[in-house]
């Protein structure tokens, strides 16, 4: 496909796009930096868990001596709303290669007191000194044009979606029919995927990225809200520019919970990032 | 596969087999434990990255209001060698259905001082108050019989290996290619596990059964360490007694790093672990 029917011919670059304005932190004191949440990336006034991963994950890459994260594990804990927050970092271990680092996002209740709603582990590295030897036997999803796919602001969602004004999303036509009533029952979800105002991805863009398409859950059959209990991503290498190709699925929902795998790949045909979240899911 | 090929016939009860003996830990205090980790369950002299989750599992299991570990995310951040530790647990959040946890499994250094090595987020349930609704469209992995596969005792193996002592594996012979200088160059590892004193498995062992088969990387013709940077495992539902079957592929080498995926499936063909694992390889 061309990127000229997906992404805007002017596209903010990669520091100053929406996503980068929203997801900007102010230092408070070492490793600690404030930031005040908007409606802008909420699904139902809850901050969308990819976002916020993004969030801390930039907190991260400014508190760690490496910048990129390699692979972050996040533990949500309780519902992020708009307004503001905290977070507060610490370094681990420092290493040549890799460090390691913690960090927890909290926000502030009716008296002031800090409530924690996500906790992360992290490692980051350096993507621009690795190697270029890849092996592998990944394959992108096979996907419509874009044209061919369904604009997710023409689509089924809920009224109260302002992420979706964020980003461009157009999903595969055959992940769905739930939509209409008819889910396939294979646990997938695909699609085209950029950021609204064409700003290129990068590494803490891929964070985000795993987690805004909609719930496999929901070409399960499965209805409602699909809080994640836990997401780890792995960012393989920088992504280029242009648009991404975001593939889902959910291969095992039991006793209430489910897994939903994601691969991103960007335009060079590359796997630039990888997931897995858990999450509890109401048969529906 | 009938059990009696590949188990002994009078099997350890869970609680007092050589797992359940050498992963105890010693409350010191509230939410801190000791343990004195052996040579039993080390490979080259470094306490195997499975075991040592199994142990801090444990100690979160203790420490946490519910009993079974749900999804546990760890990253390694300095080898664990035999010797005295402490693991010190933290409780993040106590909810109804699931309770978050984070703990750390230090050592001391030649003054005494504490050496982290693993620093674990997980969060934990009640496995048996699960319903029992399964929508899956995860397969057993295709295996060989037993008798048909290789025991690794037999097999090529390093010659300092005493975890090997302590498993019953026999690996699916189309994966041992490596060994005989023909990696199949597909990623891939299989085959039945169980417990040498025939201890049947729990949820605890099952954070270990992910990480003690040889490497992907061997199959894709890599050699030498494969150092686990982070392991996250999620427990699906309580294994039934009996062998089980690990099947772990890799499907990306970029960069000098790698994903593992393992799956774990009980004797009653559920699947009852997955786990993803971000390693260091070289190419070889």
């Amino acid at each position: 496909m061309s990127d000229a029917a997906f992404l805007p011919a002017v596209r903010a670059p990669i520091g100053a796009g929406e996503f980068d304005r929203d997801s900007a932190l102010t230092p408070r004191g070492p490793g600690v930096y404030d930031i005040d949440l908007g409606h802008g990336w909420t699904i139902l006034d809850t901050v969308n868990g990819g976002f916020l991963l993004a969030v801390v994950g930039r907190a991260l890459g400014d508190a760690l001596p490496h910048p990129d994260p390699f692979t972050v594990s996040a533990h949500y804990l309780t519902a992020t709303v708009p307004g503001p927050a905290v977070v507060r970092t610490e370094t681990i271990r420092a290493g040549r290669t890799l460090s390691t680092g913690q960090a927890s996002l909290f926000q502030y209740d009716e008296n002031g007191a800090e409530v924690e709603r996500i906790r992360v582990l992290a490692s980051y590295g350096d993507l621009d000194a690795l190697p270029d030897d890849v092996r592998t036997t990944a394959r992108p999803p096979e996907l419509p044009p874009a044209e061919e796919c369904v604009d997710s602001q023409d689509g089924p969602s809920p009224t109260d979606w302002p992420i979706a004004e964020r980003l461009r999303l157009r999903l595969d036509p055959a992940t769905l029919g739930w939509a209409a009533g008819r889910p396939s029952g294979k646990g997938e979800t695909r699609g085209w995927l950029g950021l609204a105002d064409g700003r290129d991805p990068d590494p803490f863009s891929l964070l985000m990225a795993v987690d805004v398409l909609p719930p496999t859950a929901f070409d399960l059959g499965l209805t409602g809200w699909v809080p994640t209990v836990e997401l780890t991503v792995q960012v393989r290498c920088r992504p280029a520019p242009g648009p991404l190709r975001v593939s889902i699925v959910t291969r095992n929902f039991a006793g209430g919970f489910l897994e939903e795998d994601a691969e991103v790949w960007d335009s060079a045909d590359r796997l630039v990032a990888q997931s897995r979240q858990f999450a509890r899911a109401r048969l529906g």
